[in-house]
């Protein structure tokens, strides 16, 4: 995991932020890492960010509102979705954002 | 730390993803607690979210982008992000989103 390199704005982010239930954290994992391998093949995909402590924040960044409709429509991260109210999140946010200007630093 | 409880879009979001250097975790920490103690007071702020394990996120939401030029330009600010780049990260990436929709789930 490391910085998205993202292309010059404008794109969209889903910002998701989460609080994990107790339950199943080894199905958890599996399905995250299957859904990263999945977002990954999407058209429009640009790349994503994520980390845990008490929130999760997964950020993924997309070319169009449309590649997000499609991820979010695509049948098998449905069911993930469906599994992550039943069993995965105790609650989350889905935030979808257009970014408007970005700046970077990094040392030499 | 919980998800950011928002109002309804549209809103500014501000997704700062950095990688940390090895060095001075203290005064890393200790800035990292004045700055939100800051960010909470300025005009426009609405809240963030952040966590961190290879890559840190913080996601931080605003009313307005006069709201995010102000917090870029406070003084205090200013020294944290001159010793950011001096010290605590050896990369960053800040982008500035307008968010245009958001849901939600909670377990009852």
């Amino acid at each position: 995991m490391s910085i998205a390199q993202t292309p010059p704005p404008p794109y969209y982010a889903v910002i998701f932020t989460s609080v994990r239930t107790i339950k199943d954290a080894e199905g958890y994992a599996s399905m995250a890492q299957k859904m990263v391998g999945l977002a990954e093949k999407q058209e429009g995909y640009l790349g994503h960010e994520s980390a845990r402590e008490e929130v999760g924040i997964t950020v993924s960044y997309w070319a169009t509102e449309e590649a997000i409709r499609n991820w979010k429509a695509h049948a098998e991260h449905i069911i993930a979705q469906e599994t992550g109210q039943s069993d995965w999140y105790q609650n989350y946010c889905v935030r979808v954002a257009k970014v408007e200007r970005a700046y970077g630093f990094s040392k030499v």
